[in-house]
This record gives structure tokens, C-alpha cells and sequence, in this order.
């Protein structure tokens, strides 16, 4: 089975723009950008794109590279205090003189809505699944839920411990009983760890590191990697002969849209728990 | 080689009592109790001895089981607004009525010894390791630093998944570049994780759910658990013919002098902060 991404994104924002068809204020999501690379532009444009399709409000606030960090944690504190704006993000990467986990901490945890302060995170840990957490764990375990795979008592394998995919979603999937094994670059022998798995998600920007010999039959594969090579997306597996084999996600397509559609499931959670 | 906590907790104490020899002032933990029973009793006194020992201040704030959550959580207030404390927290269980974590929330996070408000919880997730996080998964830590055992590379098994064991030292040891592998009660074949694994952290609190058999020759085993039966203390790992054939935490002894002496330095780290 090929784990599609759309029709679960899909579902996802039709849920979000029939809720707020009657409210006479919509949600409103602020985008601070400070770097412009082909990849930020390309996911600035999904998440305006997402926004106009539900009927959200959407704002990007660009500033120059050469911005202090003072100035950027000034404009992310009027933004805090400003009532018609209900979700703050800051738009990945930032320039090099500025820490971004530094920057994003300035962000009131009621409108972080990627999830990423100190505060969300304790949150996700303490067992918080369908609020505002980390958008890409939360697609993922949506993902999971939709095509009807067991989480509970079943072993899932995790390449990459990033903050924003690898460790939430090891806390997400092991609050939900999953018996969880994290791995990193300094893991000796992925394959000990990937053949035992029921589901394995793969996250580590590496091009094929995954391969067939290294799965089981019927296991299933999330895959959040996309390394761009002369223009094409490649995953972190390789997808070549794994037809009937076992399910696994495509790439490109699967990540973006489902990163996107919870962004805006958080933004309306947001905006609900503001207009309280 | 058995692994005994003292000379560790030991060590810390005294580095904590050297630091503060010169200061006018002292760090103050304050302890809040609701319910009594012999085990939180025994953490208490253990608690006010160290503190003594290494000359903070100690206060115990004892209410009746019936307080109400709002009475308990207008106590904490009272607490983090007071200049003259600068560690808080609620001795576990509190009484079924109320809900431990609602309850803790409300401890001020710089004010948080134990470690358990979301946004320390977060700051652990982000890579905070010698900072105020919380105290078991710290001390474990710390002893394997101690006894010059590696993390990075390592396969490590944690058994049970809680929050203040299980889940912050997966976090922990990830971040110090372990493979860790979390499993539950929901996990089958326990022994496939453990048999593979040069580290075992077991805090399942079920006697000797842990076997010579589950494991291999040289593993470095933490035992956390401690079950009472007929007044003797049991860990989760049976230690029969152990010796020798692996390295090991004995029980009882370990867990409470080394998260003692964490909490006396999580203590120390908030009063240098509160000082600044």
C-alpha cells in the first residue's frame, strides 16, 4: 500500500474551513521571514496557499538578513500582543549570527503554533496528542491513524533525533504504547534495529539510506526525507522493488501537505483558546 | 562491577557544600506535603538530611489531605513569590482528588527543583543536561558519567516509560548520542531489547522483571525499581549470579542518595539564578 498524504491533508483542512464557515473573525497566521532560500519560498507559498483555501488570514512579515536578533524578538513581541493575530511561526532558517531556538522562545506558547517552545514541548511529552504540538509528529501519527496502523505493542524505529521530527515523535508514538527505538548518525548498524520493526520512520536528509534488505515484509515506512539532487526529490528510501513488499509513503508530496494542514489545525486551536 | 550510588552523591554533596561555605545567605528548598505515607516519609527525611548536611535551608509545609486544589495551588503561589525560597516542591502522591501535574504547573519554572513543569521538561528535550532537569534520569547520568561509561554509539534499553524516569532519560541519552530503545508494558519480547543492549535502565517497579537470561555478558545495568515485600526492598532486576557476569546498580541505596543529591544541585542552580 502507498500511504498517499493528500486525501488525509485534504480531509484535514475541510474539517478546518467547514468549522469557521459561521465565525465572523477568522484565524490569523503571521510568518516571519528573515532568510529567503528556493525551499523556505516553496513552503512560505504552501502555507498562504492552505490559509486562502480555508479561509485563514495570513501574513508575511519579511525582514532583512542583516536584522539583529533584538529587533527580530522585538517584532515577535508586538506580535505576541497584537489580539488579531492568533499563530506566530518563524520561518526556518535564519541567518547564521542568529540561535533559532533562542529566537522561537520569544514566541507566546499560546501562539506557537509549530509547537516548538519549552512549553509545548513539556506539553507533547506530558501526553498532549491532538493539541497544539509539533506539526510534523502530529501529521505523522494522524497519518498513521487514518490508514488504520497500530501503534500500541508494535515496534517502531525512528532514524534521526532531530527536535522537530525524530524526539517529539518518539514521545507522540510511545505515549500512544508503541515500544520505541531512536536512532542517530553514531548508531552502529541501523539494519539490527529497521528489520525488527513493525513501522519505521525515517528522517534523516540521507538519499536511499533505507533500502529493501533492511525491512521486513509488510512493515510500514514513513518517510520525512526529500534531498534534492539536479532538481529531483529523493527520499530517505529506496523505493525501488518495495511495490507489494511493504507500505511505505511517497516522496515528494506526503510531507509538505501534511506539515501544512496541522500548522493550521494548531492556528484554529489557537485562535479558539484566544477568542475564550 | 557493581555500581554503588554513595561515593557519587557523595561527591556532589560535598561540591555543593564547598560552593556555599562563603555565602551569607543559603539556598532554601521548600517541601509540600498532603499525604503521608512511610515511603514519602522516608524521602522527606532524606531530603532534610542532605540539606542539613550541606547547609541549606529546609522547610516543610504540611497541609491536610482535604485541601482543596485551589487551597494547594494559592500555597505554591505564596511560595514563588517568596524571596526567601528558591526550590519548590510537592512530595508525591498527593490524594486521589487532585491531579499531580495540574498541581505542579503552578510551580514557578525557575523555582522548579524537580524538574517537572512543561517548560523544564522542554528545556531536557532541547538538550539541557547539567541544568535543573529532572532529578533521577540526571543522577543516572551522572553515575555513568562517573564510572566512565559511554553513552554516545551505545544501544541503551529503558524499561517503563514514565514521566519522570523513563521518558526525560530517553531524552537525555539521545541527546548524549545513544541509540535508546523506550518499551512499556505493551511491549512483546521484552528480552529481544535487552539481550541487544549495552546499557539496561529498568524502572518498571515489578520484581526481577529483569533476568541474567534477558541479558548479555558485560551489559552496565541501572536499576531503578523497588518493590517492598514483607519489609525488604527488591529491584527490577533479579541479581542472582550476577556477579561477575555484568555490571550493576545494587538495591536498595542507589536511587535516593542520587536523586537527592540532584535535587540539592538542581537547588543550588536555582538559587545562583535567583541571585543574579
Amino acid at each position: 500500500m502507498i500511504l498517499y498524504g493528500k486525501p488525509v491533508a485534504d480531509t484535514v483542512l475541510e474539517n478546518i474551513k467547514e468549522s469557521i464557515t459561521s465565525s465572523t473573525t477568522k484565524p490569523h497566521l503571521a510568518v516571519v521571514l528573515v532568510w529567503q532560500n528556493d525551499a523556505s519560498e516553496s513552503y512560505i507559498r504552501m502555507k498562504r496557499r492552505a490559509c486562502e483555501r480555508v479561509g485563514f488570514s495570513f501574513t508575511l512579515i519579511q525582514k532583512e538578513a542583516s536584522i539583529t536578533e533584538e529587533e527580530l524578538i522585538q517584532t515577535i513581541e508586538e506580535l505576541n500582543t497584537n489580539p488579531q493575530i492568533h499563530g506566530i511561526i518563524v520561518q526556518s532558517p535564519i541567518p547564521g549570527h542568529m540561535n533559532y531556538q533562542h529566537i522561537i522562545e520569544h514566541i507566546d506558547p499560546k501562539k506557537d503554533v509549530d509547537g516548538f517552545t519549552p512549553y509545548r514541548i513539556g506539553n507533547l511529552f506530558l501526553g498532549e496528542s491532538e493539541g497544539i504540538i509539533s506539526c510534523t509528529p502530529k501529521g505523522i501519527k494522524r497519518m498513521l491513524d487514518y490508514y488504520h496502523i497500530d501503534i500500541s505493542g508494535k515496534n517502531i524505529t525512528i532514524l534521526g533525533r532531530s527536535n522537530i521530527v525524530g524526539k517529539p515523535l518518539s514521545l507522540l508514538l510511545a505515549n500512544a504504547d508503541g515500544t520505541i527505538t531512536l536512532c542517530n548518525s553514531k548508531t552502529t548498524d541501523l539494519a539490527q534495529f529497521t528489520k525488527n520493526a513493525d513501522i519505521v520512520i525515517v528522517a534523516t536528509g540521507k538519499k536511499w539510506i533505507l533500502r529493501k534488505d533492511m525491512i521486513r515484509p509488510d512493515a510500514v515506512i514513513i518517510d520525512v526525507g526529500c534531498t534534492i539532487i539536479d532538481g529531483k526529490a529523493h527520499g530517505d528510501l529506496d523505493t525501488t522493488w518495495l511495490e507489494g513488499y511493504c507500505s511505505y509513503s511517497p516522496v515528494p508530496g506526503w510531507v509538505g501537505p501534511m506539515t501544512v494542514a496541522m500548522l493550521l489545525e494548531n492556528t484554529l486551536l489557537a485562535y479558539n483558546w484566544l477568542q475564550k
